[in-house]
């Protein structure tokens, strides 16, 4: 009874993430409804997938110009430090970094974490790319601010051997009690990786 | 620093019901991250805007054919009653009534709802045309399936008191408990409905 036009575009938002059947159908019917909008939003995706790519440098989304090269804005700042690198494993996690304001330097996206469980070994991490960025760039510090998880624990620790080759400083995002955050109700790792991470006052 | 064309996807995804900026964004960086799927959902969405338009009978969705008429699959399956009109608010109710399948007529979906707070008055209802359906048809009996809102009661008070000149049956979708529902949960209204609509075993 539904148009097989209607069942595909459901069946393509339902690839969104945390998008289910339900969502989707409602998704769709918005879109019948207004046709301007799915104009618009049809003319934005197709533009995004021809002219948006990551960044030829460091993984961040960045647009392509006239040579068919995708810098992004990051990289092109001249007034940014490159000494400074700092690893981070999704573009979401660089967004966030960027939005703390505390990074002066560039970024290097890796893309995924190690992961046995879902396969993912050391030959998956782009690590040649990471040391020709290191050596060529004259990079003094690598900070590995990879999530504090299980699987970005071990990447950082496996980054951190890797490169201990190289003549540079690698160091760790601190992990501790979050701003604001509740002692009684904080978890133990938490709580124990902030007393052992003490600083002097 | 995050690329305009990002930006004004990420506003066209924000216009989605129930979704804000923050999902908004992810789904903006899943589609940078697959550019395919990105690529895909794109063409579906200007088909649609292109191709899908209310059904010119019922307003139900419908395909647009080689002589620009769209045309229902319910529109033109002969098999379905004709004297039998079920009216609806939205397209989204017709497919909830439809998967019931208790419906073997056809459908008229109004569109809006009586709404005098968010000024829409009788005037907004597409009562000529629902007069034209009905005669031109040789509409017998019409069920006002319209939601059991104050909305949607008001409506439906209105298209019986309005249909009433005309030869005929009007009839409303019975109020009460739904199934598998708990009286003891069940809240006044609905339980005072389903006393007053008692019927006799």
């Amino acid at each position: 009874m539904i148009p097989g036009r209607i069942t595909r575009l459901v069946h393509l938002f339902s690839r969104l993430p945390g998008v289910g059947e339900k969502t989707a159908q409602r998704f769709a019917l918005t879109m019948t409804s207004n046709p301007d909008l799915a104009e618009a939003l049809g003319t934005s995706l197709q533009e995004l997938a021809q002219f948006v790519r990551p960044c030829d440098i460091c993984g961040n989304i960045a647009e392509v110009d006239e040579q068919n090269a995708a810098i992004c804005a990051i990289c092109s700042d001249s007034r940014r430090s490159s000494t400074l690198l700092c690893i981070v494993a999704r573009v979401q996690d660089l967004m966030a970094v960027e939005r703390s304001g505390a990074m002066r330097g560039r970024y290097f996206v890796l893309g995924k974490l190690l992961s046995p469980l879902d396969g993912i070994g050391p030959e998956a991490l782009p690590l040649d790319r990471l040391r020709s960025r290191i050596e060529n760039d004259g990079v003094t510090e690598v900070i590995v601010a990879t999530p504090t998880s299980v699987d970005g624990e071990a990447t950082a620790l496996y980054l951190a051997r890797e490169l201990e080759t190289l003549n540079v400083t690698v160091t760790r995002i601190a992990s501790g009690m979050p701003h604001g955050g509740d002692l009684e109700f904080a978890d133990q790792i938490t709580l124990g990786r902030a007393i052992d991470g003490r600083r002097s006052l």
